[in-house]
């Protein structure tokens, strides 16, 4: 496995270089915690026109980054959201400002728990206040402030970004025009959340774990989280999309340099997915992010009656699903409608007919992208 | 955490005691080696008429045992299939004599990794021979010879179960009336290969595992087999049957005393379910035996054509599949049923509407268990 304590070295050298924002205006945690003078890393793409009426804020799933496009300048490899993002694309470039910042808790830039934490002098580790999807979208507040930008014609995202979509609408009713969460729920379902409560497991029962505090040391707990990324692939994709990329070559696995198990080609794929991960990731970060994607959960956060999160809305919603995603299903997606209905909201829906899981909206899925499209294009059309 | 050390010696001193047949017959493996004047551990239930004629071979999944219904006398725990097994249930011991061995490679009795390797004197462990279904049902065949059964009324068992019941109508065609192959498939879905890897790779680098080499030490793998265990056990659920159990509790774990996290009342339900399990279940035996499903494969066996896996059976089938079995779905039994039709075998098959997923065979689903009993009954009453 590659030695990760010299990786952050590297990954914080070139971490250096990205665009940073310090946030100075004091943010109060759901936690109750206060966060001051933290770094907000972000990403832009195409221009704001005079009018600052053509940005859309994208929001990164559990292990994205602002790297919506283009190369990641960390990993060198492309941006995580290429194909929907990008001069004549569904997000188009050459006409949208495109805006994403790293989550707070992350490990891309922002203020996460491998960063020194001024009291101690030492990384955070555990000792990081605990980061609710709130949180997040509440320092992202502090972007759009400094960039200027007093409404978004549009804020959207799959998975955990579709929360963050949801949580900004109605956070910043008077921030947005419109929002389209895709492939996400107003909560995980009991079996998400079981997926990453053994991720976590994985992780605190790797013995380089130590509670957290492994970032001085030489091994750090890639095993924890190389098992935890395994199993939230499997999640990601569907049985039919495996059974394409793998029933005819079940037998003859890739030759993989790793000390997970080599046999089948599903298991060489999922070893190369597991340690590819652990170049680029913090396992703390993992532990923080995935506790408030399970944390989420608009339903009691308003006592129970789903409507009520979106009382004080203003935006339109467009909520996007795919057949095949198990995680996000369409049921969940559909609820989120349903409460938008009953309280009289404009909200449009389409479930998109795709046999790649909930990955779907990461991939080549023409309907989806042209359902985008579209629906931004006349977004826009009606602001002139 | 338990000592599974003093557990080990525990459950030796327990399993002495119970019901073995001594193998003398030496049997071929299909890795090549010969293993023979081993241990088989069963146990019967009812009693075997004078034409030998009602014996009833039930075959256990993944982590099951010989001990079918009543009390096991080794986890105190009721059996596992009391459900469908005992005095009038729907494979019913006051008509039927039934019959269940612990299969070789597992950990109740039978030759296992945990045993003394004649040759070094020293628990097998990862120098066990590999095994597969195949060597399984062999194994079996001579527990029947010993009881002086030449053909069974039927053979049956769910998941890893039903591929030894279709294994037996393969091996020994003229030993079986009929089967009952339920919840399985001819080979695993790709999906279902994935989470056994990941499941492996966990307890493979648990680093109290040491190439398998741990009956000697206070440390075992015991974190890497219950999340094994925990992320398996989320694949025999459905979402439904979690979201009835979970929803209105999510808030509200249990207090459960591990070392495992211990949010949400799934948490504290996974925590339980993966420190209960390494109590009685040895790591090795879970690699060997998941190894072994996994490379079963009928199709393979028998060169790309399943019909070709079943030309030679003289059984009925009766395959039963359950709506909400994501592990092993209808269309994977469905394709059993397409290849027995091909060649006008004698086949039935239901599919039963339960949304408990795959664990449906073991719990109380009335429409299952009478589906069973019917087609035992009328098999049993052809007889005459």
């Amino acid at each position: 496995m590659p030695s990760l304590a010299g990786l952050f070295f590297w990954m914080n050298i070139k971490l250096e270089n990205i665009k940073k924002l310090d946030v100075t205006k004091p943010l109060k945690l759901d936690c109750g915690k206060t966060i001051k003078d933290f770094p907000l890393a972000y990403e832009t793409y195409g221009k704001l026109n005079d009018n600052k009426d053509n940005a859309i804020l994208v929001f990164h799933a559990l292990t994205g980054d602002q790297f919506v496009t283009g190369t990641n300048p960390i990993t060198n490899k492309e941006g995580w959201w290429v194909t929907a993002v990008g001069p004549g694309r569904a997000i188009d470039t050459n006409k949208y400002f495109v805006i994403c910042a790293n989550v707070i808790g992350g490990c891309m830039g922002s203020l996460g728990p491998k960063d020194i934490n001024p009291v101690t002098k030492k990384p955070y580790g555990l000792d990081f206040p605990v980061i609710t999807i709130k949180d997040m979208v509440k320092a992202q507040e502090s972007l759009l402030e400094h960039l200027g930008i007093k409404k978004l014609l549009c804020a959207t995202g799959g998975s955990m970004g579709g929360f963050q979509s949801m949580q900004w609408a109605i956070q910043f009713p008077k921030k947005v025009e419109s929002i389209i969460p895709i492939a996400t729920s107003p909560r995980l379902t009991n079996q998400a959340l079981a997926f990453d409560i053994v991720g976590r497991n994985a992780i605190k029962t790797d013995l380089n774990f130590k509670k957290g505090d492994y970032y001085q040391s030489n091994e750090k707990p890639e095993d924890g989280l190389a098992i935890a990324r395994m199993l939230a692939h499997i999640t990601y994709v569907s049985n039919d999309s495996l059974k394409r990329k793998f029933d005819n070559s079940r037998y003859d696995p890739k030759d993989i340099s790793t000390e997970f198990e080599n046999r089948f080609s599903v298991g060489s794929y999922l070893a190369y997915q597991g340690s590819k991960f652990v170049n680029r990731f913090d396992a703390n970060s993992y532990l923080y992010i995935t506790r408030a994607m399970d944390y989420f959960d608009l339903t009691k956060q308003f006592n129970g009656n789903l409507s009520k999160a979106f009382e004080k809305t203003n935006s339109k919603f467009f909520v996007i699903s795919f057949t095949s995603d198990w995680l996000y299903p369409t049921s969940e997606n559909r609820d989120i409608v349903i409460a938008l209905n009953s309280i009289s909201k404009d909200v449009g829906f389409i479930e998109i007919t795709s046999d790649k899981g909930h990955d779907s909206f990461l991939l080549d899925v023409p309907d989806f992208l042209s359902a985008v499209k579209n629906f931004l294009e006349t977004s826009y059309q009606k602001l002139k």
